[in-house]
Order: C-alpha cells, then structure tokens, then sequence
C-alpha cells in the first residue's frame, strides 16, 4: 500500500553505492559488534551501546539501511560533542493510571524505549488504551521498532515525533514543521503486522539533494525555493523549505504530529530544538508520543478474524502490498547484508 | 491552515443556493425547532430527536451547511425506512479501565456520542488517555462536535469512522475504502481549540459531482474513471472512484481510519456496510473511535503556554489560518441564518 522508508522507494545514496561501489559482507552479528564497539569506543555504557547496535542491526536486517550503520557516524559525533549522554540511565514512572513516563536523561531514543515500551505494552493490555511520553532523548532512528514491538504483543501501535524545521506549513513559506514521522502498526497474530512508518513532509531532505546532485527534477509540491516560489528544482528547494505531503489536508497531519510529540510530551517544538542545537549534526533533544490500544479489549472476540477478513480484500486488490511487507521479507534472511565499503571503514575509524 | 469540511472552500450546491436562490432568514431556534420537530414526526422520542436537533443547529450555527438542515430528509428516509431507530436507548459501559464502549441500539451517531462523551471526558481526565468505542450506530455527521467536546474539557481529541465504499487504496483502482474522515483537536484554554475534520478522500463525491454538473474540471489524483483511468473529467470519476488525498501517504492515513473505525471497535469495515445497506440513502451501520488524551496528566504543569508559544509561530507565519478559526468565528453571530427556501420548503412537508 505506501511504502515505509527503507523499503520499495528509489535507493538512497548510500544504497545505491552498497550496490554501485564496492561493498564488503557483514553478517548480522558483525553488523551488530561493529555498532556495539563503536558505541563503546565513544562513551557508551553496555545499556546504551546494546540499545544501539539492536536498532542499527535490526535497520539492516530488515533492509532500511537508511536507519542502520549509516547512522553510526552521527551517533558518535553527537556522543563526542557531548550533546547526547551515553551513560544516561533513563527513568520509567507513571504519570497517571494510562500513562507512562520516560526520561530518558539526554539519551538516544533506542534505549529510552527499550525501557518504556514493555511498561507501555503491560500497561495497554490492563487498562485497554495506555500512552508512553518519552522527553529528553535524542531521536535518530525509525519509528516502525516502537509500533512493531506493540504489534508483535496484540496491540495496535501509533507513534509520532518532531525534529528540526525543514517544512513549511501548507499556505506559508516559512519552515515551522519538522519532517515529523507518523508509524502505525495493526497487529496480525500469526502473521507481520500491517506496519507503515513515513514522514509528513512530501520528501525527505536527504532524497532532494541526491536529486539535486543528479541532476533530477522533483514533482511539484515537494518544496519552495528561498523565495518560497513553487520549484521542480531539487536545488532550489535545497536552499528553500519542504512542503508536507498532500497540500493542506498532510499539513493538519504534520501539525497533529507536531502537537502530539512536542505540545503533548511537554518536549520541545521542531523550531524550539533548532534553536537549543549546538548543530553537530546529531539529532538535536525532542520527545515522542507513542499510542497502545488493545483490540482484545476494545473490539473483544473475534477481532483478529472481523480484520482478516478486510485484509483480504485490501490484499486481494492488484497494485495493493501491505504496508511493511518488504521489510518482513527481508527479514526472513538471516544471510550476510552487503554494506558500503567505504562506511565500513569511515566507521572502523571512529573506534 | 486547512479548511474542515464545510468552512472556507468551494461551497457546495446548496449552500450557493442559499445564496443565489430563495432563501428564509430563520433564528437559531426556529432552526432547532424545525429540526427537532421534524425528528418528533419521524418515530425519534424526546433524546434521539434532542441530539439531532442540536447537531444540526449547531453546524448551522457554525456556517457547515453540508451538515446542517441539508441532512434532515436523509435522516427522515433512514427513520422511515426503519434502517435507523428512532427510540433507540443507547447503552454505556467500561470495556477496561480506559475503554468506554456505547452501543447505540441503532441509532443515529449524536445521542451515542451525547451520551458515551462525557463518560470519555471524566475517564481521560483520570487515567490520562482514554478511548471511546462507538457500535450500532449511523453516522450522518461532521466528526468535529466529539473532538471540540474533548478540548472544551481540557482534552486532546481524536475521531475518525469509515463510510461506504468510495476510495481506492494507493495503487488499486477498486474502491475499498470510506471517504474515512479524521478530526483532531487541541485544547486552548480561553480561545477556541484547533479543530478540523477532514476526510481522508482527495475530494468529496458531492463535490466531484458538482463539478460535474458545472461542466469544471478536477485535479488529477482526484480520481479515476470506471475503467481505472487517471482523467481530470469529474463525471467520469463519478462513474469511478475517489483516489485518498496524498498518494500513498493519504492512503495509509486513510488505512488506519479504517482500522480504527471498524477493527478497532468490532463495527463495519465500509465493505461490510455497503453489503449490508439497504440503500434507502441513508447512512449505513457503522462505528466510531474516539481517542481522548489529558496534556495536564500527560506532559504536566506549563503545557498550555508552552503550546501557546508554538501556536504563536503558527498563526505568525503568512499565509497560514488555524483550523476550525473560520468555524468559530461563525459561532459568535447569534443572529439569524439564511437558508435555502426550498429545502427548508422540503423539511415541513417530512413533518
């Protein structure tokens, strides 16, 4: 149906030079040790480092290497500047009978969620409907990880989080929205879950300058040049601002996004983390909202056969793929992933 | 910074009616007399005549004509056709410590809301998010009276339900799901929330329709024609199907409506709906979900100016109008209403 980042879109820069360039086999577990040891090398305890090298491990298994050792680099310059706190110990409380709380103490998000969603999840599953606000973390990864964790256990999952401006809300010029991620996953015992995890903006930033490099127009609606003119020019939008997918109806997501994970966690705004960033090109501190409901509870018996049977008909329809799909394929190779030479070695570098 | 149904765009038929064409200046009241007397001589009692003569006054109120008097002959031919029941007395009760759940014994959806909403409100503003589960109910009405209810309160709202099928899923050219409308709204203690309701379709059949008749031509995307053709032609996209806004992005946003509306709470998918309508025009059984989250409970002490500070970017950037603002503004004329001569001409001959 839509695809997820990381899966069935054109290859990102980096992909494509795995298959272009020379690129070196790395099995799942040296994939893992590789973004462990580096992790370790630049200030992370065991807690902090694991919850990483799963992320990025699991980022390369299922094929979205976008989230995977290509993100290794700008962990550790975020760790070497001191931005984000590798041996943060995050803080799990409940802050009411539906809600759990997670300061995650200036951490990646990996970890910060790797102690809330278990809380979240039990929590859901008692009291039907539960909320997970994770605040002082530093979010770099995909959000299909926090959406799938509650699938796998029976829960329908929605997560959302805000980053830095990038996009201009529909009828303005003025970048105010983050690209702002929405993931949503519905549960499929049995089966991978329906999973889709994609920004509210019309296009990443990064696909707009590979655009760019290449020489390639984009569609109109992907952003506005400097002057807030309508572009096909990637290199103009570059200098310019993104607009949010599908005109005024994607801006009203992005806003809902925006208001969910900063106004709701009580975290910062995309234009209040841009403005706190010391810009070493580490994600900046923002918060995430993450949504548990429980179909058992809510719709009671039956509900896995009741959505079976849409399911069906949505997969049954020609040009139709469950969202998430591609990625569960993958999975399923257990094999050596094939990864850029050359980010293997900028990486053995920074141990 | 977008238009919720029924405010700041096009308008639709009748409503250009109104203007162009006869039309009666009725009080507010007169309004919810004709309404509630209407619903009186149509087998409703007092409390399902109550809840639609306030809904339709209060979309009047509101200048969102396509959900005002416009609805009455509709819901008159679903009670007359005894799809709808009139003397319907819908039942609330706690599924889980967070889950509400009314079933309307086949009513229309504003006496199942009047009465499963406030218990939403109370249970939310204890456990910091809750949900609402709406069955056997028909809904016939804009989205934004559950969520404006929420943050009247205090309360984060989020409502969605599916409809008959009319949009093709990204890719496909088989229409699956419902126009799938979503509202969400945040709570602005002292000014009116941000509020809108849109559906998850590029455009409204009625206005695909219009267009039609007017001889207008649509944007692509809007549509394809019966033999699964993109094309600009609005009655050949009536022949068709409506596309979701947004590409596949819209289209997964239309996806998780469906879900939440149907398997979320054990009700019809739009295709279950449409096989079990009775075709009188009227709205078909169907569901609702709303979700209520506490910003108090949640991210805690200061969350009001700390939104407030980001709203102030909002509405500070060119170009950019908050949602529901044009909704509101209507709201403090207390002054009489201009409609359409003929159909209010219509209404008294249901009586």
């Amino acid at each position: 149906m839509m695809p997820g980042r990381g899966e069935n879109r054109r290859p990102k820069r980096h992909e494509r030079q795995a298959h272009d360039m020379s690129t070196l086999s790395l099995s799942l577990e040296e994939i893992h040790s590789l973004a462990l040891d580096t992790m370790l090398a630049n200030g992370c305890d065991d807690a902090n480092a694991s919850a990483l090298a799963d992320i990025v491990t699991r980022a390369e298994r299922d094929g979205s290497h976008s989230h995977g050792l290509f993100r290794v680099p700008g962990y550790v310059k975020a760790l070497r500047s001191g931005k984000v706190n590798g041996k943060a110990k995050p803080k799990v409380s409940k802050k009411a009978g539906a809600v759990v709380h997670v300061d995650g103490g200036g951490c990646f998000a990996p970890l910060a969620q790797a102690v809330g969603l278990p809380v979240l999840a039990e929590t859901a599953a008692e009291t039907g409907v539960a909320a997970l606000s994770l605040t002082n973390i530093h979010h770099f990864a995909a959000l299909w990880p926090e959406t799938e964790f509650l699938a796998d256990r029976g829960l329908v999952g929605i997560a959302c989080t805000a980053y830095m401006p990038m996009v201009a809300p529909a009828g303005s010029k003025e970048k105010l929205f983050g690209t702002n991620p929405i993931s949503f996953a519905w549960p499929r015992p049995g089966k991978p879950p329906v999973c889709y995890d994609m920004a509210t903006a019309a296009m990443a930033m990064g696909d707009v300058q590979i655009a760019a490099r290449d020489g390639k127009s984009v569609p109109l609606g992907t952003g506005l040049d400097a002057e807030g003119n309508e572009t096909t020019d990637p290199a103009a939008i570059a200098e310019g601002v993104l607009l949010p997918f599908g005109g005024y109806k994607g801006s009203a997501i992005a806003l809902m996004v925006e208001l969910l994970a900063a106004g709701l966690t009580g975290e910062s705004f995309s234009y209040e983390a841009a403005e706190s960033d010391n810009h070493d090109g580490g994600p900046p501190r923002g918060g995430e909202m993450v949504i548990a409901l429980s179909p058992a509870l809510i719709a009671g018996d039956g509900w896995e056969a009741h959505v079976e049977g849409f399911m069906d008909r949505l997969t049954g329809l020609d040009g139709v793929r469950v969202p998430g799909a591609r990625r569960h394929v993958n999975r399923l190779d257990t094999g050596p992933r094939s990864i850029n030479a050359e980010l293997v070695e900028t990486i053995r570098g920074l141990v």
